[in-house]
């Protein structure tokens, strides 16, 4: 016997073909005498549309009725797959956010789990019940229904497989797992049969969109053994755990890439403590995130560049933000670009093994791709480079490190 | 300063231009000085959507999780309107069943409300904050959402109003108020400034459809000042209140129909104690409502005839009812009309004047309308007809009983 969080996305329960399917999926585990607890989100497409009613019907967002607005959508998923469940004669019931409850801290629109009172329904599961939960809600101190930001599902999975000591998170999903690269452009991409959660995060953050970089950062944390699997097929998918689980560590584990970013140059800024502190501040005010960056020598004398990736969404109001503080910043010219893309190649063994770092750039090089801007961390180098050679790059990297499925 | 709850229905919010609508509505009275608790249906279609995706679902109905499905449309609507209303500069905060809470019984689906408590949101009301509250849902004895039935926001609206005690209940519809008869029907029809609630009670269960029976009968109990009034205009609607409160007597108050209605008749029962029992229990079993009944001496010896009226689409499922318990009824035959109207005259006036009975049956038969049954109660006289004869007859009775409008 295990105990099992089980996650469905929106895509897993768009309609009722699709939830009545997740039933199915469900009963197999009950049927192999396993407690179960569900968390669902709300069915595909919902929450935009809730979103954008929220948004259309005032300029005021009030994020305490924006999260009763929202929420709903994970609320009704949770009634729809206990009803499914019953229909296939499984023992179910729905439990929403304050039903729990899950106690959130009071930043309505992205807040964060404090407790959960696990209680209740592991009594329930003790008992052979199915707990079908509303994922991405809580209950904040105020009294009112709070959300946990986009993707909070799989937070919310992960959090309740942690507060209910469960043998697994497996997180469904449309993709059967995690693989060394997306095979939508590299066809030989392979399947991770497992990968550990620090380079799941590298991957995550690196623009690989299986799972939330916070529910990974939350499962490292509290050691929840996560596995990303198929809604649709029932294939083992990839564990991710940790790193003592892994026994192999001769190649790196994946390629991946972001394709929206944008470059800025600020050139010509004076050379002077403090300078880099106002351009980011600025940028941090107007909620503009900042990835790579890198400060060098300017062709102007006595001055620095400093040059930094953003999302491409946010290219535009960051120009007006640094042009903003041009007066007081005092530097010649602002050079923007709006096509590059994000390589970064991941795996622990990078800490093992030399040598990453110099085919990387070779096998970029003999493509005859210029990298703009070179990042690295323990497990993680990283590159921007012209959109363009994307994918070229992806499948030169992917085949150069010996990740290509020879099959 | 008055307390005034207000209720807006599906149709009154069925979009963002419309909630929009509906706060600068409720603002025109917040400006006024009043306190105002605002109570709202779900967007017109959404509790449709719910209902047909919680049937499709799954064969099995858990009452429960269908009210967790439905009671979100409520939810979403009292999120929306709030962000409306801090939009156009009015504070405003949403209030789910479990939030204030709404206490209810345990049948979900069809929930009575047994108390609310009314003192955080009577405080808020106080200080100038407008309520607005999902309509339709309660909190059970279980923990759980519960659902009060179909047309339950009025419901929730006039509790509300009764624990709050607040000056007035104003129910806002698609149309302007109670009128003498349906317009659509008869042009000459007049909106009526005051009806009494039992008026108002014989003409809605008579098929006039502006305001749920439950809700006027609550309203009754707890005398509660209602007005009926158009959502789109700002003209005044219909007072519905005490009999004490309505001077003049003189004339009935309107003539209600119910299209859609069949007659059954079952020919020849043995004329023996119980037998009616057995043809009502049987229907009640199957959840089949009954409405008029007569009992007549039958054409065969012995033998008795048992006429009633029902809802044309509970008439298939009533002949099979009738059928299945034939052998132990022992009657000869069934007779099933399915295209009859029920037409009403209704009017505390009938308390104080004699011959309204008799102006009746003679304009009727005046027009060559066959009458197949008739009820009476102290202020209402029902009659079922030929569908056919619908609104000739209904147009021929406001003629007679001097309601035409002649400006």
């Amino acid at each position: 016997m295990e105990r099992i969080v089980q996650k469905f996305g929106g895509t897993s329960v768009a309609d009722e073909e699709c939830i009545r399917n997740v039933a199915n999926r469900v009963k197999v585990e009950v049927d192999l005498g396993n407690q179960i607890a569900v968390v669902v989100s709300a069915m595909a497409g919902t929450t935009d549309k809730l979103v954008n009613l929220a948004t259309n019907v005032g300029k005021f967002h009030d994020a305490r009725e924006y999260d009763t607005i929202v929420a709903a959508g994970e609320q009704i998923t949770a009634g729809l797959l206990s009803i499914a469940l019953q229909d296939v004669g499984v023992d179910a019931r729905s439990w929403l956010g304050w039903q729990i409850p899950i106690f959130t801290d009071d930043v309505h629109g992205a807040a964060r789990i404090k407790h959960i009172e696990v209680k209740k329904i592991s009594e329930r599961m003790a008992s052979g019940q199915v707990a079908v939960i509303a994922g991405f809600q809580g209950l904040a101190p105020d009294g009112r229904v709070s959300t946990l930001g986009r993707g909070g599902s799989d937070t919310s999975a992960v959090a309740l497989a942690a507060a209910l000591a469960a043998d697994r998170c497996d997180i469904y999903t449309d993709v059967d797992g995690v693989y060394t690269t997306d095979p939508r452009i590299a066809p030989k991409a392979q399947k991770l049969a497992r990968i550990t959660y620090e380079e799941m995060l590298e991957m995550a953050s690196a623009g690989a969109k299986v799972l939330q970089t916070r529910s990974v950062a939350m499962a490292m944390r509290h050691n929840v053994n996560l596995q990303v699997r198929s809604s649709f097929s029932g294939a083992p998918g990839t564990l991710v755990v940790n790193e003592d689980s892994v026994v192999e560590h001769e190649t790196i584990s994946g390629i991946a890439y972001s394709p929206n970013e944008a470059k800025l140059t600020i050139i010509g800024l004076p050379d002077q403590p403090g300078v880099a502190a106002t351009v980011f501040a600025a940028l941090a005010n107007d909620y503009i995130n900042v990835d790579m960056i890198v400060q060098s020598g300017s062709s102007v004398a006595e001055r620095t560049d400093i040059s930094f990736s953003l999302s491409r969404e946010d290219l535009e109001k960051a120009v007006n933000v640094i042009n903003k503080v041009k007066s007081s910043l005092g530097f010649k010219s602002l050079d923007s670009s709006p096509n590059v893309a994000k390589i970064s190649v991941v795996g622990t063994a990078m800490r093992t093994q030399p040598g990453i770092a110099k085919t990387m750039f070779e096998t970029l090089a003999s493509k005859g791709v210029n990298l703009h801007v070179i990042s690295t961390s323990e497990i993680k180098i990283s590159v921007l480079i012209d959109s363009e050679y994307s994918e070229l790059a992806v499948r030169s990297l992917h085949a150069a490190f010996g990740l290509d499925d020879e099959e």
